[in-house]
């Protein structure tokens, strides 16, 4: 099977003009098909600010009413997502940006949660890869935003992660799918405060020691479970690493890699 | 050859929801191929002014400095395309929402003008008429926001107008294709202040008349000459009427016809 690259970039790239800029050009300069999914970043929250709509957040997780829902379709779906695919249209890699509801490609439905009022999130239900598939192969490159919609029409915030893992899963019987997390770190770090401390390899037995261990940093839990879970369904690598070291992480040079 | 709508919708349906969500219940009704454009209406001119971004206007153009370009991007490539887009996927239509520079779909260059400096306003230059055939050959209607790019990746804020008679033009060799032009009017009035004077069919001879004449609106005049443009480069035909009669006007049964 040819190779697909389903790589999100993290927040804190995307608010450091610099960093994104030089992270695009190595996302550009990937041979082969590739699928980018981007975060969301401070910029709606600095809006939020700026337009008086308080922002809520309960564990990390953004409270999306009505108005906050406007903002982060605006900047997620607007701002960054245009930005992102104009300066990879101008690294002559031609890209695409979607949300998930250009074409009903991240269908989901809104969170039901015994306790919190999550308000419009949405938790994916399905990934429309018959559309994805017919982009890559007119060699078109799809930029993710982390918006999707229901069954109804109705726009949802959504975590990238979750669309870049289940973007990777939907693709998989497809492509030999090679999933990385990029961000700020250089990987899944034994010292949170040593970035020399990389891991640079985690099977299933090496994470339940480094868990019981209480090595893992608690942050990292949600991603590396993401990982194992999109190794289950045939994804073919997880990798998380720096982002500025894209060309590293896909040679093996750098980085966590996941394994089965 | 089959039969292509390309629809625009101007900023005053945008602006009222009622009116926008019965278009776009009428829009997904319609069988066959179709492209939607959508202007911008006044949500970015209330953005820019409640976050203190000056808003200069000349001959009814928005300059667009780099913070306006910020906010149109946000509100026309995000707020507006995706909620159309929304929209439509509620009502069983398969809309995708592109921006120009998404798939390199509309590329322009900045507008070079002896006197006044628009500031990132493009002017189009060309049509991606593969990327549209392959996504209407997939049964997916297009939704073209009015923010393009050029050749080196920078975004531009255009005319919807503009971008409609363009993307006519440049699937007219694949397709009939039919330009609709809806707005808040009934049509090309010969009194603009009453809405039965419409002039049913409007052919060279007529608009020379007309205009000779003085009896046609003066803003009306752009937009005919763009639909007189369009038929010569073999669009079939133009229409232009009321958003809230799209069927109607599809039908032949309301609003004014340009023909050649």
């Amino acid at each position: 099977m040819e190779k697909l690259f389903v790589i999100k970039i993290g927040g804190n790239i995307i608010d450091d003009e610099i960093k994104l800029s030089s992270f695009l050009q190595l996302f550009a300069g990937i041979e082969g098909k590739k699928i980018l999914v981007h975060g969301g970043g401070k910029l709606a929250t600095k809006l939020a600010k700026q337009l008086g709509v308080e922002q809520q957040m309960i564990d990390g997780r953004r409270i999306t009413d009505a108005e906050t829902l406007k903002i982060v379709t605006m900047v997620y779906a607007g701002s960054i997502n245009k930005n992102i695919v104009a300066k990879l249209q101008s690294h002559q890699c031609n890209a695409i940006g979607l949300s998930g509801a250009d074409g009903n490609v991240i269908k989901a439905h809104k969170r039901i949660h015994p306790t919190i009022d999550y308000g419009f999130v949405g938790d994916v239900d399905a990934v429309n890869a018959t559309l994805l598939k017919s982009l890559l192969e007119q060699n078109i490159t799809v930029v993710l935003a982390p918006i999707t919609v229901d069954t109804h029409g109705q726009l949802l915030n959504t975590n990238a992660d979750t669309i870049a893992q289940e973007t990777a899963k939907a693709l998989s019987s497809l492509y030999d799918v090679e999933l990385i997390y990029s961000f700020e770190k250089a990987g899944v770090l034994l010292d949170v405060h040593d970035e020399a401390s990389v891991i640079a390899t985690i099977n299933p037995s090496a994470y339940k020691t480094l868990k019981d261990e209480k090595k893992i940093f608690e942050g990292m839990i949600p991603k590396l479970d993401n990982a194992f879970a999109a190794l289950q369904s045939g994804v073919t690598k997880v990798i998380i690493g720096k982002a500025e070291e894209l060309d590293q992480l896909i040679s093996g040079n750098s980085g966590t890699s996941i394994i089965q």
